[in-house]
């Protein structure tokens, strides 16, 4: 916990450690580390530099010649600066934030900009505190953007409703620099008070306010942007992205596990945009961080696509590091992060060593240990019980009545009107779908049926399910979906693969039901031995068993959807 | 004055009026005014695009189809955003802030970046205030950087000595963007504290530090940039240009009264290097700026020189916006301010409309009357008497030891060793010459010669003598000295050419003795006026002869000045 200190103390500490750097810059005292003979991408010059690097109280405080207390050759080899991911939901790598950072430094990711839109969701404020406390002092620097869409919709029935007065008081932390995406842009573009309040009050503290909105045109991208948001990252194609960046948006180029965008929007990364475009990867499962990477990939992908790697490489750190106004990183330069990622050579693109703050957090793939943040008791019981419902029984599923098929399209989270069915067909793939009320204990359970996800035995439950994460639960009989669904709760969330009562798979989500305890490789061994079991029940290999399941709550996208009252139709906004 | 109003009225008060926005945005309500068919600079795709531009509330809302209470047809013309001035010192101007946005709000300047630097050497914090308040709400948005050397050198006898702690509260007002040029490089490369702790201060605000550092090199400018000085507007060539911006610096191309950098800098206006790049005017005097322009100038100037239009125009307004966190002005893009620059062409670049927050204030060069700030009683009476000083005689100037002789060099501001005299000879062009401190009546008179001025009869007294403004005064007898010197005093500033002890020519400067109360024509009359006296009496046609005078007693250019305490040697550091 930080000292209390008086504004005359906190100038006195800051002058001891400038005048240190200062010292160390002009040669009179040797730095704590010299990268000896670099190659250097500059961001400024737009060029490869060639000099001694020197770095003392974790900044970089020249280049030039220089001597270190601890000197590291770096021939033959190029500095970058550490690389910034301008948004994602940690939430989405199902790990703890320490987790996270440990699966993302060896890839040279030394910020992240997160939006904790899904534990919000669960938790409330209470969520964006946990995310504090349980990112304070990573080495990678997790700076936050407030969510500004808790519920999604007024149809969710989250953990927490989220006006602008809730979120407030937020902005005055160091590590807040906004509002996340603004994914209501109907409320917006039509005058809706509660949501335009937020970006007001974003602007009245000056922060940023990042978009979502996908394909938004002509006058109505106008008002959207004149309302003040700066920034998108849901640009599909190249069309759409430029008529973004001419009004003045900032480009977010997204590659993440459930959007990828890079190809679409590569020729953005030219002189004549780039200074307008920076990476993000919105979500990263657990599987694609560990075999693809994380912006390392996205850098790797562009130059593969002819990219200038100068370029991609400003794309990755130095873009974000000025859109947020993080203006002492994303570049190696006096009085910088002495954040680098060093590479063999643009083409093999082999990360040899990361370094946070001047220190050498990762060499040749082994990690420099560090502790998990402490979080205060009353959150991280609170985060541990998040599930507030009665047990359920199969009589809680049956039902007689005709409900809404939502028709899964494999490898989409669109879905199609499938007609009514008043009864499970695993042979027809005709199964039962339910969502399950989970934070106020209401006991609201919505039915309906689901087709084309395969399953022939048993049933999937998952308290992951976008955005409100109540829990999703499909069957093939009311038995097993009650035992699955009871599952998740006792676990204190996660994902269940159930046949005859009695769990095949487990996926253990105790972090407000959507994170793990445990590390990155664990949760993903437990994720892919649960998705293949998934499969031998029956589930169609085109489909991601537990991903595409937890889009079928989120009701903002076509066609059908199940919520905790029915079957939605999203194009006609009628239950069904 | 602003009403005081509780959190939740501002931000109702914001959304009304956001509210309004979106709907003129959205195309559901007439804009304020709409630009018709208007070709723009597009400051973020880097080229011309063609629409409607609709403004309301003083902001641009769309581009786009629009219908306007106002319309304005601007086919064939050339729609620009407003220019900035990165760096200036308003008092440069001889004219109070009122009348300095009257004369280049034709030339298209919508934004200034004062650094109030000059009058806060004679008022202290108070000139601070005043110049805040006597630009509060003008037309042309002038913003603040705080003076990092009051006084320049410890060798100044200046109105005040001012630490960090004097000028901290200045950061919460909303219109100061930082601290300005920190000239002492020596004291920040060096560990001074006192220097130190202003940066450090600045930083803690989150606030910019301007640089001034001519030549700096290698560590040392490392140093330098480590200790947090984030710009540099005293580049006079490329390299020191490049080397400054590869350190990650940006770079104020400066083209004002007394320095021209432009040329030797126009190649950084490309591609690989505009991003990074200003412009600046530094000091822009009267006939200086009746004559060429302001921004514009420079501009046009880029364009003839080559360089690409957007890029200068890009230069010109939307990078030091970037620069200073003014995000939102410098392009024409929603949400923005409705900053216009009308031209013709791009060759003839003749401004023809400038709009502020959407509103016309000069058509054709007719100006748009506005009223001049209030100033409160006591500030605007502390401006008008800064001379405390008894009546002086001849015999205050009258002395027999032999002290050395500045010799002064046409059109440079460096200055010779000439040797010593102990006599005025006029024949010989070796004129007395006398710094009198002026702020708290010590009746510390420096004595010394000067060669090279060429008066042949009388005296000639300014109260403009950087940084100080202790009065200066250079004769061919103390009598005119003396009377000189009473008569500046007497008009609470100014410059007087005296002969016979009576003035031949008088320019008062009452605010602070550095600035007129009377607009910039009628001033520039007198100064041209008072040249043209000076010129007659003798003086050498290649010297100006009082901002040429004003630099005597800025003992930090090399080599002999003129101090309170007498004739100082910039390179030994001693008087002689």
């Amino acid at each position: 916990m930080a000292v209390i200190e008086s504004y005359a103390g906190k100038i006195n500490r800051k002058l001891n450690k400038k005048l240190r750097i200062i010292d160390v810059a002009a040669g009179r005292e040797k730095a704590d580390l010299v990268l000896k003979n670099a190659t250097y991408v500059n961001v400024f010059s737009n060029e490869l530099c060639h000099d001694d690097i020197a770095v003392a109280e974790g900044l970089i405080v020249g280049m030039g010649q220089y001597d270190g207390i601890v000197e590291v050759d770096v021939s033959d080899q190029i500095v970058l600066p550490g690389f910034l991911d301008a948004h994602i939901h940690l939430e989405s790598s199902l790990v703890s934030p320490t987790e996270f950072a440990k699966a993302v430094l060896p890839h040279g990711t030394t910020t992240v900009i997160t939006d904790p839109h899904e534990i919000t969701n669960v938790m409330g404020t209470d969520g964006i505190d946990y995310m504090l406390q349980a990112t304070e002092d990573l080495p990678v620097d997790v700076r936050f953007m407030l969510p500004s869409c808790v519920p999604s919709t007024p149809l969710d029935e989250s953990g927490a409703i989220l006006d602008y007065r809730a979120i407030d008081s937020f902005y005055d932390h160091p590590r807040v620099q906004g509002l996340a995406e603004m994914m209501n842009s109907y409320g917006v573009i039509h005058n809706d008070k509660e949501v335009v309040s937020k970006i007001v009050a974003a602007q009245a503290h000056h922060k940023k306010i990042d978009g979502h909105a996908p394909g938004l045109q002509g006058n109505k991208l106008n008002a959207y942007i004149a309302a003040g948001v700066y920034s998108d990252h849901e640009c599909c194609d190249l069309d759409d992205a430029i008529a973004k960046l001419q009004r003045g948006q900032f480009i977010m180029i997204r590659d993440g596990t459930a959007a990828r965008n890079l190809e679409a929007l590569a020729p953005l990364l030219c002189d004549k945009y780039v200074e307008r475009c920076m990476f993000c990867t919105d979500d990263k499962h657990p599987n694609d961080l560990l075999e693809k990477g994380h912006i390392d990939y996205i850098v790797k992908k562009a130059i593969s696509l002819g990219v200038d790697p100068i370029i991609a490489i400003k794309a990755a750190c130095h873009n974000a590091a000025r859109y947020f106004l993080l203006n002492n990183r994303g570049a190696i330069a006096p009085g910088y992060l002495a954040d680098f990622v060093i590479i063999d050579d643009f083409r093999s693109f082999n990360i040899q060593q990361v370094y946070k703050k001047g220190v050498l957090m990762c060499d040749h793939g082994v990690l420099t240990d560090f502790p998990a943040p402490e979080i205060e008791e009353y959150l991280s019981k609170r985060a541990h019980d998040t599930f507030r419902l009665k047990h359920l029984t199969a009589e809680d599923f049956r039902d007689a009545r005709p409900r809404g098929v939502i028709g899964m399209v494999p490898n989409e989270i669109v879905t199609t009107d499938a007609g009514y069915s008043d009864h499970i067909d695993a042979e027809q793939d005709i199964l039962k779908i339910a969502v399950i009320e989970r934070h106020r204990n209401t006991h609201h359970i919505g039915l309906g049926y689901i087709k084309n996800y395969g399953l022939k035995r048993g049933a999937v439950a998952t308290s992951i399910s976008h955005d409100s994460h109540n829990i999703i639960v499909v069957g093939t009989n009311e038995e097993d979906m009650a035992y699955a669904a009871n599952r998740v709760v006792e676990l204190n969330g996660g994902i269940i693969v159930a046949e005859g009562e009695r769990s095949t798979a487990e996926v253990p989500l105790a972090i407000a039901g959507i994170m793990s305890d445990e590390p990155l490789v664990v949760v993903n061994e437990k994720l892919e031995d649960a998705k293949e079991k998934a499969f031998t029940a029956g589930v169609s290999r085109g489909v991601d068993p537990f991903m595409t399941l937890s889009f079928m709550a989120l009701n903002v996208i076509p066609t059908l959807r199940i919520t905790t009252r029915g079957v939605f139709d999203v194009v006609s906004q009628q239950y069904v």
